[in-house]
């Protein structure tokens, strides 16, 4: 089960985080194990290793190129000893024989196979013409050629251009921030109430800023379709009402790219996802990381889908590092993320982690919650902004559940202390007592997140 | 052992942070707890409650006046049922009789005995006249008085007036960003390295950003005295130099304000801190907290003297409640503090958290330290800054022993998580792997926290 220089034959299928740390950091294992390894990652596309999350400030105007998004290039992989086939898209895979098939009908014979093929973003129907290409005006943000696309659409649109974005949840708002400070009028659409992985409470605070910097928001309406004219788009439409429209973002999710897995008896969640172990392990020399799998939230053991950077990396390397003779493990997430909405004089930082009031009762849990009101400065520094710390702990055993912050500037990344007490599986009296830094510029005595989890533990 | 209507007489000695934390909190749980507290307090000052932190940013001009750092007022305080009474200077106490003497020869009679007399600053011979008053030019930086006394030396100086500060601790530091913003030359003069909190490798980042910033800084002189003409300073010695000077700050650290207590029976550590048990008792119906005691540091059990007003609040509050019949308590730290120096293009943030490696190697550990660069957000983000780690961890255990960070805008509050970890007594794994939030603004898809962490864990 080896090539003919004795060596196990790797195929990584993907390279983007996950099967680039993956493939990585299975060679600096393997100088160590002495494990001899051939890698070979393939990959339908023309890019490698880019940073997805980074598309919506490359189309603000933050990063000056795609090539910026770029972490390693095509050369720095392959100089690093790994074989990589860049447009060679696997469709099929057969776990018996050991083999993946490319598009080309040419046949990928593995020892170990990693499937690292991400998730790309979902396309509803309404925004696709008969031959499924999207209409002129319409696309996602997921891949460089998205990006790609938007800049050419921003330059071409007028002044006054319209963008309507479907969806709000971190890609949505992180867009709508692109385009406003592009110069344009946008329009928030969403299904239900916008940013749903925050508690309504916090979420609500997003969409005051988003109007508060000018946005259109309209929660709760779910598209039905596209004005067209010439191939074009012109408007969005829903049940009982439309906005006119230059340019029309989708931003409703994305899904596990699993679809060349059927048949190969591999079980995957309903939504296409893999759930590997801690090392990446999905079968018997089948493995997987990143966007196409769901991940193991700490808290309540549950499998969830988070197609998150931090998540693909992390579980690629700890991957690798299996596939290469170590002991490296990937153990879990408490499901924290973060992000921003910043445009002329709002900027709005919102993070989150931990279980939902839904995610804690379903687990059993007595979730006792309280939103606390605060400054992420001392209140005489010029530095002081609002923040909003929302808490919840369990009644009966104290323990911390779940942390959302929404604020100005320094509010979010005040998340990882909190992140930090759920990761060791601490009391709301820890977050409330531990030790975090004070000075005038950065906190109050207590910092607001204490005085948060204080008045929380005070109600247990 | 009560006052006449049968309440239990509390006697509070010093009104800020620690003695008004602890005042208000016996007030609070005594609703729930029944018991009836008639609660003095006693200052020798005229201000309650204020920030000296806040002092040098009241210097440098972000803060309007005095008051916006008076957390609560006297008035606030005796509407909340305090027997506020200022100017009063305890002089003596006597444990057996239960009183203590003000400097005006009352006596004053307690059933239970608050100790929250902070820690004034050290001045040294060299700045006092044969009256003990200080030299004019010369104060230091501690109470309102000071910074009052600093905002008028501050609009009397002519424009091209030459500030000395001596001590290149956090107080020094901050106040020479105050004095530079305030459009003075600044000379940092120190008897060390400077920063004696950080490491060498971290410190020396401190240094060269005061430099940069167009301070000077002297390291390794002992200041011997001053120049003085007609009554004012003109330039500050030492052994073999000299630099003159209009205006001369004296940051070299606070003293335990406990002199009182001399021959009291109470025993304190060499120098004069009172070393209270979680609920603030020292002895049989006497308590203390906050500036004049120490602190015990969870990490290595070690008391130590940490005069910060994050810990008078908290260990304040958990004597308060205890003294009043609840269970609240302080349980020691992990020794984290934060400041920044921000001049003109320079902005650097500077925390630590845990232990030195001098600390760790005298706890008996065989510390691996490493210092990590990278970048505060995703480095093709505009807001990507460098930021410096030092990491240390145990060999044998792999405990995280602690972190040190010096960098740009949203560095300092990072050391947040990496004091999460220390006080649930985790590894450097656990700070490497936990779920830290990531989006291009905020960090890096490792943040940057991570890396430094990992690459230690690599070479335990």
């Amino acid at each position: 089960m080896s090539d003919r220089s004795g060596a196990t034959r790797v195929v990584v299928v993907g390279a983007d985080a996950a099967g680039m740390s993956a493939a990585h950091q299975a060679l600096r294992t393997a100088t160590r194990t002495g494990r001899e390894l051939a890698i070979t990652v393939l990959d339908k596309g023309a890019h490698t290793s880019y940073s997805a999350c980074g598309i919506p400030y490359w189309m603000a105007g933050d990063v000056d190129s795609g090539d910026e998004l770029v972490a390693r290039t095509a050369e720095a992989h392959r100089e690093s000893g790994i074989d990589l086939r860049l447009g060679a898209e696997v469709v099929g895979a057969d776990l018996g024989a050991r083999t993946v098939t490319l598009a080309d009908g040419e046949e990928v014979a593995w020892d170990e196979l990693v499937v690292a093929t991400g998730a790309p973003a979902v396309v509803p129907d309404w925004a696709l013409r008969p031959d499924g290409t999207a209409y002129d005006g319409v696309g996602t943000v997921k891949t460089i050629d998205d990006g790609a696309a938007w800049l050419e659409r921003f330059a071409d649109a007028g002044d006054g251009a319209h963008v309507v974005v479907v969806g709000a949840g971190y890609v949505g708002v992180e867009v709508a921030e692109a385009a406003m400070r592009r110069g344009f009028g946008v329009t928030v659409l969403t299904r239900g109430r916008g940013m749903s992985m925050l508690e309504d409470e916090m979420a609500e605070r997003v969409d005051v800023a988003l109007c508060e910097a000018g946005a259109e928001v309209v929660l709760g309406v779910e598209v039905t379709g596209l004005d067209i004219e010439d191939g074009r788009v012109t408007g969005v439409r829903w049940e009982g009402g439309s906005r006119e429209a230059d340019l029309v973002v989708l931003a409703i999710g994305v899904r596990p790219a699993t679809d060349f897995l059927a048949g190969s008896g591999l079980e995957t969640a309903d939504n296409g996802a893999l759930r590997p172990d801690p090392h990446g392990r999905v079968a018997d020399h089948v493995w997987a990381a990143g966007d196409c799998c769901e991940v193991r939230r700490r808290i309540d053991g549950a499998w969830v889908f988070r197609p998150l950077g931090t998540y693909a990396t992390k579980h690629g390397r700890a991957l690798g590092d299996t596939l290469a003779g170590g002991s490296l493990s990937f153990d879990g997430m408490v499901d924290t993320s973060i992000t921003r909405f910043a445009f002329d004089e709002v900027h709005l930082e919102v993070a989150r982690t931990g279980l939902s009031r839904a995610d804690a009762e379903a687990a059993g849990h007595e979730p006792v919650v309280l939103v606390t009101e605060g400054t992420t400065a001392s209140g005489y520094m010029p530095e002081a902004e609002p923040i909003a710390i929302w808490v919840m702990a369990d009644r009966g055993t104290r323990r911390l559940l779940g942390v959302q912050v929404v604020g100005g500037p320094g509010a979010g990344k005040r998340i990882d202390a909190a992140a930090a007490v759920l990761w060791a599986g601490g009391s709301v009296d820890d977050l409330a007592w531990m030790d975090l830094a004070y000075a005038p510029p950065f906190a109050t005595a207590w910092d607001v997140l204490q005085v948060a989890a204080r008045r929380v533990a005070e109600r247990l």
